[in-house]
């Protein structure tokens, strides 16, 4: 008998940014894994098992879900944002290539979800419009000066740049020393978004210059944009401003 | 009197892909604008109109749109995937800031989608799982030289790359020429992937090493996703490989 894994989107937060599928995933699951907090985010439900886990222990609860699904049982594994963009998705297939053989027959899913940067852009106007990347600051994972240098390649590149896990207690220097790597490379005026907690009751969406930019607004439950040279800032009375990259660049 | 325009995304096309916000704005619009296709994906509905354009005339699309929410109308904007990722936002941003003083002060709001690469990445496991980058590779919109600049840089860098407009009858042969430039900086066995009409009926995911992939399996709606030199292949018996992205990168 052999039960079926479900690594599952919660989006940001907010109710109506789950996809449908996402939630029947969710609903049919007998068994639910995941970090606490966002495990706290799904109602509870008659008949189902929850495991709630402590931050950085992704491999061991990836395993514990496989183990519970090649035991048969329908098991959900539920992550904020998308699980695919520095989330669950990956333990999963790591925990997958280096454990049992069994493992690799089960029914493996992954339910996408907005994540992060998507849900701040959007309340932003269209920062990602452009080319674009995706990094974590966090050092527990890649060596810092592999950090500094693709800040350099993506700013130097002109692509925009969004942040995630940009500071924490354990990491306090890093988003700032990030802002100090992108200023030899950006304009002083480039646009710097801050936005924790999108979509949720604690939102709070910030612009700021680079040149001006403080690490101080930034938490584990912030995403960060840093524009391209390109990116615009357009006011608007009694609006917060609209800040995008256009379609276009390089004089096209 | 003033209008509003809501710019949604649909996500890859699958009902079940589109969040609930999404829907809940679209049945709010009397008015719906976007490029036929999409359009064609929003099921009709008494009392709405709607107004489908050709692809490529995104700045009038957009103008139509907000003349339309400036006259008083509750208009949407529908977009494929997420409007933010190389899709109607920035255009919409684009001609507010071009546009008469009074589009400024109209109620604009995003509705962010499931993004073409998130849901081919959620298809094959977690090849965006580590830092990561979005190209879109026509020529449009910026000059060849710098599409092959911002390639060399991000696999250089050691982001696994997404590229969004791959090909298409009138840019025949881009894609071929960025495979060529990604060899000379990433190992001939790079996995890539191909997502056709991901989450449609004609869904067709295919995985190549960077050695052998060709530009013919994709067209204007597939999305490519290239590897870093650490992407991973996890062969399982009877079921498609995983392909992943670990967490951690360069030694750590």
């Amino acid at each position: 008998m052999t039960g079926r894994l479900a690594v599952i989107g919660l989006g940001p937060g907010a109710p109506g940014l789950i996809t449908p599928d996402a939630a029947a995933a969710l609903a049919a699951a007998e068994a639910l894994y995941g970090y606490g907090p966002y495990l706290d985010r799904v109602p509870p439900r008659a008949g189902q098992s929850r495991h709630p886990s402590d931050n950085r222990v992704e491999i061991d609860r990836a395993r514990a879900a496989l183990s519970a699904a090649a035991a048969g049982a329908s098991v959900a594994m539920v992550s904020g944002g998308d699980p695919g963009v520095f989330a669950m998705a990956a333990a999963v297939c790591e925990a997958v290539e280096h454990g049992p053989p069994e493992w690799r027959a089960l029914d493996l899913s992954v339910q996408p979800g907005i994540t992060a940067m998507l849900a701040l852009a959007a309340r932003a106007g269209a920062p990602l419009g452009h080319d674009f990347c995706a990094m974590s600051l966090s050092d527990n994972l890649k060596p810092w000066p592999l950090v500094e240098r693709r800040l350099a390649a993506a700013a130097g590149a002109g692509f925009a740049i969004a942040l995630y896990n940009p500071i924490s207690s354990a990491r306090p220097w890093q988003l700032g020393a990030a802002f100090a790597i992108l200023r030899n490379h950006l304009p002083a005026e480039t646009p710097v978004l801050f936005g924790r907690a999108v979509a949720r009751a604690a939102e709070r969406v910030t612009v700021a210059r680079l040149d001006g930019a403080e690490a101080v607004p930034a938490d584990m439950a912030t995403c960060v944009i840093v524009g391209s040279a390109e990116t615009r800032v357009v006011e608007r009375p009694g609006l917060p401003p609209l800040v995008y990259s256009p379609r276009s660049a390089g004089g096209a």
